[in-house]
């Protein structure tokens, strides 16, 4: 950091501030006031950028209801500008730890803005030419435009990184539904060999969660474009005019190209976080979907010989450090964390949510660096896994082939002919004479060969059976006499 | 308990049950095998109720399809009957302490209707007149059955206590709000005194926020409304016959008046739990709510005499065993431990849904009980507070007008006329020597006695200023000769 | 509920209660002014056992302190007695939702005993003979007296329910792990193949996770056995005598046989329930403890056919109502369950815990609720896995010694003989060829057959190598000639 | 990052790595992998330092067990030396998104320490003179330098950071409580006026909260002082010689100066992360306690002029970008959102833990970052608090003592002269008349003025009545004749 400095002031006095920087008196107090954390704790980038627009449609609102000077507000909108295209970025140096309603890097805009507006139109960093209060603030609070940056920053995050990375994977895990559709191979329950299902099936359940968690997300989206600029100090509006809410609204979604509205109740808005909690709710049930995923691929490749062993992954890296040959699903276990740290991230913005107090939720700059923190993480974990691991996955023909032909629960196809209880003596004869399902059936006297194996296909029992073949006709009752059973059949 | 016997069988052997009981072998050895918790640990009474619509729909329809004899169907029927009614409620003794999959809960089920049913046709009870798998849970499994009885336990819930508590707190919320519309008290931010608001202003975000959550509850139900009855064991339908699904969804339907359909994708439905994991995330969305509107409310009437004391709550029963005369918040304190309690339930319910394998999430007793607790106590919660405490609020208007004409931040106000640092230099002034705001706006010179008048009328605090009368124009500019500011303005 | 009533009064007036009940006129007011939850939601047996104990040994202390009337004070420890022993339960009908105090329940014992003491004494209930204020209650508030009881139920939980489940766990993980000693295994890490390992020394594992799980649960009890009672309504000790808290409190000792002491600071301990938390924080990663060793157990049973299927477990009943012959992981999953609730439980406590607002918390009831739940369940889910899964597994030799003679992961013992890279392209290639591990070794001309047979001892692979024999001397360096190194190395 | 490139190879092959950079090929396609996050989310710095330490003590312990050539064993230390003292830090680019062991870092060290030790030796960076598996990281497996990192950069941070923050914040505490001694003030239960406690009784509890989370974090550092080095790939020690655990440990404890012990069972230490669950589970506790600190000094200063204002806390900084002169308590909320970011840390840290399989836990890098992050937020969040709030709070003598004053709450020390019924009477007659509790009391005849001036002594009731003056002979009973009982007190 510089060694020079200038002065600066506010309404506590004056203070020293790096020559070079284009921040004011109290982002410098901030930065004093707040010696906590490490670079991972800056304000997120993605609120910085929200501020520049923010500001921007402001000053343009202020100057068409002929408040704000031209020759400033346009000045400012140059300095917003470059706030948007990341060249101030090295002027926003606070944390999130700060005052809970983000005044500390409001100001921090402020001043920047200022600052940069002031040298933009010739004068002097620190003169206050452009005022960070009563020209890049006029009209507005920390209270309003700070939440109104966490909605739209969600929002373009959501848009252009977390649901695209959904439906990346949504598309591969798709692909290989399609893919797999004809392979036949052992259903697990409770991790215990089930009955048969195919590798299509399977992933399909996969696409399902995704194909819904985009859903979910979506359906947040409209809370997410309402917007309480306008609102000020506690929601009322007081020193704005008539009509502002609306112009800035309208402004910010010419700039981002989306439609934000202004939200319909202000007080709601500043004094609560609840539309963001419900958000990170549906990226937590998101988080919960990927870990079912990620932890089924994994356990299907697990081996290559001592596992189940059904699909084999790419090998991207050497999996061990002492292990030579060894290959790990490391796109699962990335995909695990990302959940794991999504779940944690719901659980700080619950407890952030619940905190407000009055007609504002000081709560603010953890809970939206968590939020944008778990919006950008599903997004591009989503991406790396659909593209280093899905797209990938190779079934192992041998080892599922072998698998579902050992299986002892096939023997439930045979519950509609000779009754559940009789199943379960095959399958136990089976299991403890090391028999197949075939030698344990025929053992028992329980069916003939011919109608073992007319029963018992594979792939007809992939879905439910026709209506037409009412089946039931050919039901063997236990109770019954058998063969009297089988003469009315041949009828 | 009973302390008579008789004997029931099941694929393990036999087992002596309590004569007088209508369960069977596997019930019996689940009561043995899961020797854990107390009553509060029971089965909920709704997933019961919910397993004997189930029960009755599947037999229907397995008679329809002519699988199911008309006779023992009849009989099944009157028993599903019995259970909906909860004359047979001391026939299903298990706990959530089970097999994961609710098995125990499925076949207890099938066990009592087998009995009970077999008992109507005039059998013995084990006599398996009526078996429990082969006819009562025909064409079924517990990996489809639990799962479609957790989605209907929860839509009958929801809409029968949850939503309607909710609408209940949202109608007094509502009342209070238009009620106190005109009081004009000081806005709070930071906990600290801010710009004024109206008290009606203040409880119309509360009941913003619980409009918006009655919709994020409503927008979930959709999802739990897609049954996968049909899917059996993996999803595949096996052993089930075409158009099984959508038979049995139309009788629940009918049963329940109630709009249900087959779900989407099985496979995904039977291996995972995201529906419910995506109810939890939005009853965690209200719990943050209501513990905001909990939290304010007895905040504002803190006191009687020590504390903010703006608003009065009803006096509902002694408050202190210690301290004679002692009124508390006790409505308020049982509302945020609710939410705390659906908080907490909100990750069990996310640890459950991230633990599902293969074909089968093994989590689901835990996962239903905990969501159905959260469901009823939202929904009793919110009408118990909305009736015993809301409805009753009182302002305090001495104490509201005392409070509002004491704050130095109406200083604000005159932002737009005297800037914000001459505005600091106001109010820090008052606070330093006591003064009111007027006398210390005097003290300074700032601006005159007529204009202090004229702004600061806390009326138009409320809202933003009418755009016709364009204030700029009075505009007080410490730094420039006004006059010809005004001139340059109109050029 | 009986249909006759009786007058009670308190402060706020006059009320009707059943007639044949204890309780007075505040738990009837909490009664109608609660009627939130299900027989679940009731307040904790332990809770109203606990206020038994503490009411009987402040009677005895203000009787020693001569400040209550034996005749008066002797009828209340008679009536605190059947208190204790559970026969008045039904006189408590209070659920957890009430004054987040504790304060209905607390005048609910007093209620309770004042009437039972009364009648005792040949007075009617109702005539406040024994006065439940200003005898039972004497010394006392609920806002020492609910903490007190708190801290009582959970420490007599903990050591009669939870670490003796734990112990027996300990135990029976214990035996397994001696029992399967020398029993040699594939290792396995990311769910793939690695370097072998002993079934003793991988339950050697889970039993030190339930040995620190003792430990950790142990080191707060002290924590806990501190006791706030003599703070009365702030932490003061209000309307006490100097003494009164030690006199109770060796009371308690005496009748529970535990060394309970005085609190260290009771506006700490009224305050707040960070020593509850902080219990329930080592509750939570036993949690963690337990799902690791469930879910491990059941995976290495996972099959019968299609599986790793390195173990048996007891087959304790039918797992399915549809797939004959199934047995499935049931005590698994039930502790899988357990610990999901109990680290959902956790959440609810440590939200209840950081709600504290002043000289009280007022999360109380939720919070020993659900913490006393998760004592509860811990060890009774332990007990159970324990006895009915852990002691009852059996190693599957066959398989085990299978999986071992797979492994390609065995060629990392030729790491300090032949390399890393080496050893790699001996597992690639017999992965890719599909070889033995011998066959790829050979096959590469990397070392003899001599020396693959020397090096490859699978027993040596359980621990270091002994530095008696320094193998260092064998190496084989793939880039020297090893016959010049060695004499390098010689010098 | 560099244009110009040199080529590196791992056992996958060659890969292009960036020419002025240390790192090779294993962490390029770590890299190239794993393009998910921003700069927050690279492997925390502790990790990288953690790292260095391990390095070289292996590598010394290598070099005295006459198994690594002192040559390059001495390069290694050299190298490890500037990657302890942060020399390579821009060498280190891997974010935590990567292998669930962490195994890319491992690698990342090896390779950097490997190339920086051939550039000492003289060699070129990837000709591997020092080889990254065979030298660097002879005798280890990523399964135990991993984790033992973990444990290193956890006790080191904890004890240099996080206790000596909690420190100066019980010493600011303490200060305060002493200073406070003698300011009477009234006490606060359920947010209502309650009896009289002093301000310094009332931050007593506060340093004691903070007393007991420093020893609950204590109680940890043992277990966290355990290593598992030694283990390698699955607890085992494959690879290793007798001793060289031990000898890696003295090292360690040499160059930190810290006294680590050889973990008590490798298998849970590799296959668990339970001490740093149990770790987390206390920085949660603390979370719990700072959150209740927080919040009640912000209430208690809560104001200026329309709160509870009983105290004044430093004014920092501006407060509001609109509302002039306001000071907000800035501190407060970086504390809660501190404490609701840990809270939330540990539900990732227990969703982490949760998930190992195994021998091995693969959640490992989010777990270490997110614990790490709670460890220093924690210790420079409490340090902060300390020294720019706490210190710096002045109590409002004239709010507090007309607070105090106006409490109708000193009822309650009548309760042993009048009963609890009288005192009620008392208090709800100075509630609705408007009048002080003497004159309520005088005008309900319940007692005399004198007596009221002798039992009403509010510096009396900050502590238990002494033993010796009984003052029950004082007693008024409601119910006999009050005159014969003042007889009988003056003989």
């Amino acid at each position: 950091m510089s060694k020079e400095f200038r002065i600066e002031s506010d309404s506590l006095g004056e203070i020293k501030v790096p020559k070079d920087k284009y921040w004011g008196a109290q982002t410098q107090r901030a930065i004093q006031n707040f010696q906590i954390g490490l670079e991972r704790d800056r304000m997120p980038i993605e609120i910085i950028r929200g501020f520049g627009i923010l500001k921007r449609a402001c000053a343009q609102a202020n100057m068409d209801l002929g408040i704000l000077d031209k020759k400033i507000g346009n000045a400012i909108i140059q300095a917003c500008d470059e706030v948007v295209d990341g060249k101030l970025d090295e002027h926003f140096p606070l944390k999130i730890w700060q005052t809970g309603s983000g005044t500390a890097s409001n100001m921090n805009t402020n001043e920047v803005i200022s600052n940069r507006a002031t040298e933009i139109l010739g004068g002097e960093k620190g003169s206050k030419m452009v005022h960070p209060n009563n020209h890049v603030n006029m009209s507005q609070s920390s209270n309003d435009t700070f939440p109104t940056v966490q909605h739209i920053s969600s929002v373009l995050l959501l848009e252009s990184v977390c649901l695209p990375g959904l439906e990346v994977l949504y598309e591969q895990l798709s692909n290989k539904s399609n893919e797999f559709k004809e392979i036949v191979k052992i259903g697990r329950t409770h991790f215990q060999d089930a009955v048969p299902i195919s590798l299509g099936q399977e992933f399909s359940a996969f696409r399902q969660q995704i194909k819904k968690s985009i859903e979910r997300i979506k359906q947040i989206i409209p809370d997410l474009k309402e917007l309480c600029i306008g609102g000020t100090a506690v929601g009322t509006g007081l020193n704005t005019f008539e009509g502002f809410d609306e112009m800035v609204v309208q402004e910010i979604s010419k700039i981002t190209k989306k439609d934000f509205v202004v939200v319909e109740n202000k007080f709601e808005a500043l004094s609560t976080c609840d539309a963001l909690v419900q958000c990170s709710g549906s990226l937590n049930s998101t988080a919960v979907s990927l870990m079912k995923i990620a932890n089924d691929i994994r356990m299907l490749a697990s081996g290559p010989r001592c596992g189940i062993g059904e699909i084999t992954l790419p090998a991207n890296e050497p999996g061990s450090s002492i292990m030579p040959g060894k290959v790990n699903p490391t796109q699962n276990e990335m995909l695990t964390m990302v959940a794991a740290h999504v779940i944690g991230n719901h659980n700080t913005i619950t407890v952030c949510g619940s905190f407000g107090q009055f007609q504002l939720n000081v709560m603010r700059p953890v809970l939206s660096s968590s939020l944008l923190h778990s919006i950008r993480i599903i997004g591009e974990g989503c991406k790396s896994f659909a593209l280093k691991c899905v797209m990938g996955i190779e079934p192992n023909y041998e080892k599922i082939q072998k698998n579902v032909n050992n299986s002892l629960m096939l023997v439930t196809a045979l519950n509609p002919y000779i009754g559940y209880d009789n199943g379960a003596k095959i399958a136990k004869k089976g299991f403890k004479d090391g028999l197949s399902l075939k030698e344990a059936a025929l053992s028992l006297n329980l069916l003939t060969e011919e109608q073992y194996d007319k029963w018992m296909d594979v792939k007809k029992m992939l879905k439910p059976k026709p209506r037409e073949k009412n089946e039931k006709n050919e039901k063997v009752n236990e109770k019954e006499n058998e063969k009297e059973k089988e003469k009315e059949k041949e009828k």
